[in-house]
């Protein structure tokens, strides 16, 4: 089976245009000063979701959100929509709870939606969702950007979404906070925005097959190495407890776990005043989890108690990954 | 079961944007002189091709080439496009070929793969295409510019793509310029350029889902009635033979039959140079086959031997439609 990474390489090849095939969102001309942003993400029922437990309006916010995230990780402003889905015969009641509530979300997030393409499906509910957002040029955040030296840091949570998806899968009672962040992750529409008209971020992406693989994505962009300080990774008592549980290593989770529409972003080592006001700004910490180093080029390497640490990881395939 | 027309119109009702929902393509600003539109097309195994007759490159093709037609019916020229695709797990050879053949004619069609989404799938092969064409503002056409006395307008074949995909169903043998007409429809690019420059053209949209509907939208659109002359339609001796021999009716199957992607278009009534310098630019003809009138908002009426004619339309339910 050929992986997203070996299909991205292939027409990235035919392709080598700036601002193209690898980054969040692709860059179209737009003004002097601003570009377009268009993004487009596919949810596939029974390889991303299961209609018996994601209710209409939990999918309606997350097909919007996962591409607003990407239009987020640009840095850029999302502005209008289009709506492409293939509906089955049984799934009248829920397309129509499906529309109202993509409408509303549309709305919620002053994003126009513009057109699509309706078909019918012989099985499986299929949805394509084409965003595009609008940023100054000067602003736009690449993944290539990140230079030895740089911090890196996360903002939303780590792991979440997998214990969520993990809990519904094997129809476990409780954990809805998890739950939740799998249902209806939040892009991070604002954070987003802010942190692009910094110019001590040096590069940024959403999170959604996880820190370690984005990482290693956007190392590999910017032709760098990463270290990771396993200590500065925030497991709450509630989130070892899940992971407890669920017989999941907390760690591992945190690294490995998708879906979680957080943003991974970089910036330069002397940029403490950064991290102390997105915390005043938005109420939740910037957290630096790392460092960029001059090694081979997409090599992940971490830390624990200030030394080096071997760490086996254990990759899990993720509903929907290739 | 929601039709297409009842999804587009309650989005529509959210959304009441100029440019929005319910031409080929929406539009989007970008300059003084010209604007971007935007187009999403879905291609779902099963509903609208098999893997078992339709190969990979006719596939790559059609992917292609039915976002150009909504970007040509609009008069633009395509200039970006964004692949989606959720592969099954017996599809790697088939999906290579994809790829490789998808590449090769953007480049052959002047259009630049800039991004996309690659997933897996439980079973069935989906693929969308965002195509994002541009045009001077002045040049666009749209449905809703037909006035009462325009001349109606094809371009293109009609029926042909229906006796084709009839064919392939039911396994016939020969019949290969109609199954080619499904297997490999070329959008009309040229055309829809050369005609979006003429003023006397004041509407169009291209032909997906055949003459009667398609026309119906266009009527509906402009707030007008349309009449189709059934002896303007252009039945080849070959055409009318593959009818017979498959059993269908060549009036009906030119009015009915879908995915032929030529263009509908009105122009003025004393446009009669502009069919002319057509047929000189292109080597075949702008058919006239009808004029618009004044009477129920999309009502369509036909005449024949210079008579009124009752048709009673037996509308074949089209792969993929709603």
């Amino acid at each position: 089976m050929l992986s997203e990474e070996e299909i991205i390489h292939k027409l990235k090849q035919q392709f080598p245009v700036p601002g193209g095939i690898g980054d969040d969102a692709a860059v179209l001309p737009f003004s002097d000063e601003k570009s377009y942003v268009i993004t487009k993400d596919l949810l596939i029922e029974d390889t991303h979701f299961r209609r018996k437990y994601v209710d209409a309006t939990s999918l309606a916010h997350k097909a919007l959100h996962v591409n607003l995230s990407d239009i987020a990780g640009m840095g850029a402003k999302a502005t209008y929509v289009l709506l492409g889905i293939s509906i089955p015969n049984n799934a009248e009641h829920y397309i129509n709870e499906f529309l109202q509530s993509f409408s509303e979300n549309c709305k919620a997030s002053g994003v126009v939606l513009m057109g699509g393409d309706t078909t019918k499906s012989p099985d499986k509910l299929f949805i394509s969702v084409t965003a595009i957002g609008i940023a100054e040029k000067a602003n736009l955040k690449f993944r290539n950007g990140a230079r030895v030296g740089d911090i890196i840091c996360v903002i939303g949570p780590l792991g979440n979404a997998h214990l969520g998806w993990q809990a519904l899968e094997n129809n476990l009672q409780g954990l809805l906070h998890f739950k939740q962040g799998f249902l209806k992750p939040n892009a991070k529409i604002l954070e987003g925005q802010w942190l692009s008209s910094k110019s001590e971020v040096t590069a940024m992406m959403d999170i959604s097959d996880g820190l370690f693989i984005d990482l290693k994505r956007l190392c590999t962009a910017s032709n760098v190495a990463g270290e990771i300080n396993l200590d500065a990774l925030n497991c709450t008592l509630e989130f070892n407890d899940a992971c407890e549980y669920m017989k999941m290593d907390p760690i591992q989770t945190q690294l490995l776990g998708g879906e979680d529409y957080g943003l991974l972003l970089c910036v330069k080592s002397a940029s403490a005043d950064l991290l102390q006001e997105f915390l005043s700004f938005f109420g939740y910490p910037l957290l630096s989890i790392g460092v960029i180093l001059n090694d081979k080029k997409g090599k992940i390497i971490f830390r624990k108690e200030d030394k080096p640490a071997l760490l086996h990881l254990r990759p899990f395939s993720h509903f929907g990954e290739l």
